[in-house]
């Protein structure tokens, strides 16, 4: 019993500092998205895409956790997406405390957007508010179609989807309808965006979803 | 720091434990693999194929863990698996405990060799054992080439390597090549099997090393 009560504790501690977190954001009108999948789903290179959509009207900015390495990194700041790497060692989720850290390497009254890159893993990184906006679960097509009826709550926390390269469809793979599908039945309430980083499916209502919030975080700090 | 010492004596207990399921598998020489990697890389179908390979020869069992559903544990019933799933509720990997309880469903006696497919998780799972004899890491193509780097700790504890569908080479994913270079790098002793569940490739081979470890593991008995 002794390990559940620790563990409420660290919760507990953590969304005091996602709160934080998230009025420092409000203060500078900065809408900030946490992007969750499987390791492989394609967050990076839908961030990647993105920059070239938007780097010229929007100053983004991200900040990438991984267990190791600082690949992502490398390939968020090649695209002008000023990036501060976060690696865990071994941990597999990321915490508030983490954010709150990487933040202060931001100048936030010069950036627009912020993404942040959490780790690959469909299960923890779910349970840990960051003091972000919006949570989007990434799911692509080759995972199969499943998958959201095997990990709920992933799915049940965010309030956008993104059904990820969708250019497979026809492989052995899930099918596109099934995956929307099941995710619906665990949360109707979610924004589901279909998209092809590579073929660019769907990547002009993503970038417009992206610009709404931008142009809506604004007008709230004014208000 | 208290997290970190309850964390320590939960792990030491389970090491307990799963010391206690491999001399239980042992008398009763009974190879026991534990089937790791991230959701949807196809360790069920892996196990669905290799139920037709081997069951005519060879009487097999699995415990399927999952987060939630039992769409898996119907998958290798199905194919004539006796199969016990397990549900996490929530929890990210399986832990010895759930595989001593699970056990007592078995006649181990009349089980030639049990598979264990662990919760899809890239990360969490490999730092507990279940009393297992061999760990599998499954990667598949289309996770992308770099994930034994992101993700070193899966494949620096597992010993065998599955690159599952390898019949997607060619589409817009990660290298085969690239993939199995990135592994050994991280752990050079991994054996390396490589796969295609829907078109076959390579499964003779995985069968062949199946039948070694029960002929292995039943000449150990008789020694």
């Amino acid at each position: 019993m002794k390990e559940v009560k620790v563990l409420t504790k660290v919760l507990k501690a953590n969304d005091m500092i996602a709160a934080e977190i998230r009025s420092l954001l409000d203060l500078h009108a900065v809408p900030c998205l946490n992007l969750m999948s499987s390791p492989g789903a394609g967050k990076t290179t839908l961030l990647e895409k993105t920059a070239k959509l938007l780097s010229g009207s929007l100053s983004l900015a991200a900040i990438e956790g991984d267990v190791a390495t600082s690949l992502d990194g490398e390939r968020l700041n090649a695209v002008g997406i000023p990036t501060v790497q976060v690696n865990t060692g071994g941990g597999c989720h990321l915490d508030a405390t983490m954010i709150k850290d990487a933040l202060q390497n931001f100048d936030l009254d010069k950036t627009d957007l912020l993404f942040i890159e959490n780790v690959g893993n469909l299960i923890c990184p779910s349970t840990f508010d960051l003091g972000e906006h919006v949570r989007v679960v990434l799911l692509s097509l080759p995972e199969g179609e499943d998958k959201p009826l095997k990990y709920p709550a992933m799915f049940l926390n965010s309030s956008v989807l993104v059904l990820s390269k969708v250019d497979m469809v026809g492989w052995n793979v899930g099918t596109l309808a099934a995956s929307r599908a099941n995710a619906l039945k665990v949360n109707p309430r979610l924004k589901v965006f279909e998209v092809s980083s590579t073929e660019g499916t769907g990547l002009k209502e993503w970038a417009d979803y992206l610009r709404a919030l931008v142009v809506e975080k604004k007008r709230g700090k004014r208000d």
